[in-house]
């Protein structure tokens, strides 16, 4: 099989450049790409040393690296087009000559700028929004549901906290999540504390055969990991957002980035900070 | 000052053209931006509803959206391309064409590739790893410390427990945290539990000024929250990392994003999933 390196180079942390140059190779078949990740190269030294490493990769293995960047400072930009011998592709360089002459003015070329004086109130956004999620999970409390952006509700193992965890730290939303257990779904009612929520509540559920697939890692041979078991509770769970008019979503398949983006747009929420 | 509305339009999530888009749009200066992600258009009927929706702006308040896009299926992004009134700039058509010719092969188009075979063992060690950090947060045990791939350690509001969760969502790091208390600071030597795992501490620490901040936001007008209290405590941490040969990483200023990344790269550990 062919194979071919990539390499993800960055004057910052590089996750960007290396979420969507993954992203595209996966639409490449038959080649087995190798994956690295320079990340901080923010110096002409720092960046001699990349391109060196990169150059390097060229020489053992003869056969050209593909360079994903994401580089605002041009100067560091214009070191690595002259001096790295690899296939260049730059995500910013790529569309700077279109928007400066749409909007008729040049870029700056100013590192860091969003994470600069934004900083510290996003900081603390996310902090907050991280301890709510912490000290709300798993309906521990519902106390502070006054103050819930969102309270997710579902049966064991539907990915309840990830997905609390992921809306804080991506979107600073304010995230609750409460367990529906056997005595809930028995009841065929929302739990007396959901009760005075409904507007805040959205329901994840999963195909039975995938619950039962994640309980079954967690618990093997237990009553809880059980076929029977899993379809009996997705069947009433589903029944009782039915019942109830709870907005709920299918997470089978999906990443908690999909599952968090859905329920941020199905929701209507607000995200209160910008990575 | 000049306005101009932005879009971010994707048939997955839209997170990584958002997060590259914005951050190309602070290097724009004087122009007061508007931002809309359009999420999911995974269908002819979706996308017109969506074209729709921004040739209207363009309508309404004559300036020419911009539109960012990352559309892996070829002919939504040929209906965004013929219908949608707006500067058009595609991250993943941008390379399409160097990348098929340096490849010799043609993209293959296919949507959710990164969420398909690998999707289950991955979403599982996401949900092992953020197991792992929520059950090892804040020194509650040490019994788990043999299977950390990393153990954070700092005084409190450094940002351990944000970074360990941020490890386990983003790269499927097992990372614990442990505070470091005025007790284990004044006997100048790492806390006995600690001892047999020094080759996997990470220390944090943050300029005494910007602790005081943070903990102000926390617990106002408290001791712990006093200026003298955080430059003692900084002093002290500062000393006991360099006197046991701990490694560690100045966070002031740092968003979470960059203390991971820092620590994936500075500690060599091998992230265990890409998101």
């Amino acid at each position: 099989m062919q194979h071919r390196p990539v390499f993800f180079v960055s004057d910052r942390t590089g996750i960007t450049a290396e979420t969507l140059g993954r992203s595209m190779m996966t639409q490449f078949d038959g080649i087995e790409f190798s994956f690295t990740r320079l990340p901080f190269l923010d110096t002409p030294e720092k960046m001699s040393e990349a391109i060196e490493r990169i150059n390097t990769v060229l020489e053992d293995e003869r056969v050209r690296p593909i360079v994903f960047s994401t580089l605002v400072n041009a100067e560091l930009l214009e070191q690595l087009r002259r001096e790295c011998k690899g296939l260049l592709l730059d995500f910013f360089d790529a569309f700077n000559a279109p928007l400066e002459a749409e909007l008729g003015i040049k870029a700056a070329h100013v590192m860091g700028r969003s994470h600069g004086i934004g900083n510290f109130a996003n900081y603390m956004a996310r902090i907050e929004a991280l301890n709510y999620a912490l000290n709300n999970d798993d309906g521990v409390s519902t106390k502070n549901y006054p103050t819930a952006d969102i309270v997710l509700i579902g049966v064991s193992r539907t990915g309840k906290t990830p997905t609390s965890l992921f809306l804080a730290l991506q979107f600073g939303i304010h995230a609750a999540n409460y367990p529906l257990t056997d005595e809930d779904l028995h009841s065929r009612q929302l739990p007396k504390p959901l009760q005075p929520f409904s507007d805040k509540l959205f329901g994840l559920t999963i195909d039975p055969d995938r619950l039962q697939q994640i309980r079954s890692e967690r618990r093997p041979n237990s009553r809880y990991a059980t076929s029977t078991q899993c379809q009996l509770e997705v069947d009433a769970v589903e029944s009782l957002y039915r019942a109830e008019g709870v907005r709920y979503l299918n997470t089978t398949n999906m990443s908690i980035e999909e599952i968090s983006t859905t329920i941020l747009q199905q929701a209507g929420l607000k995200r209160r900070l910008f990575a």
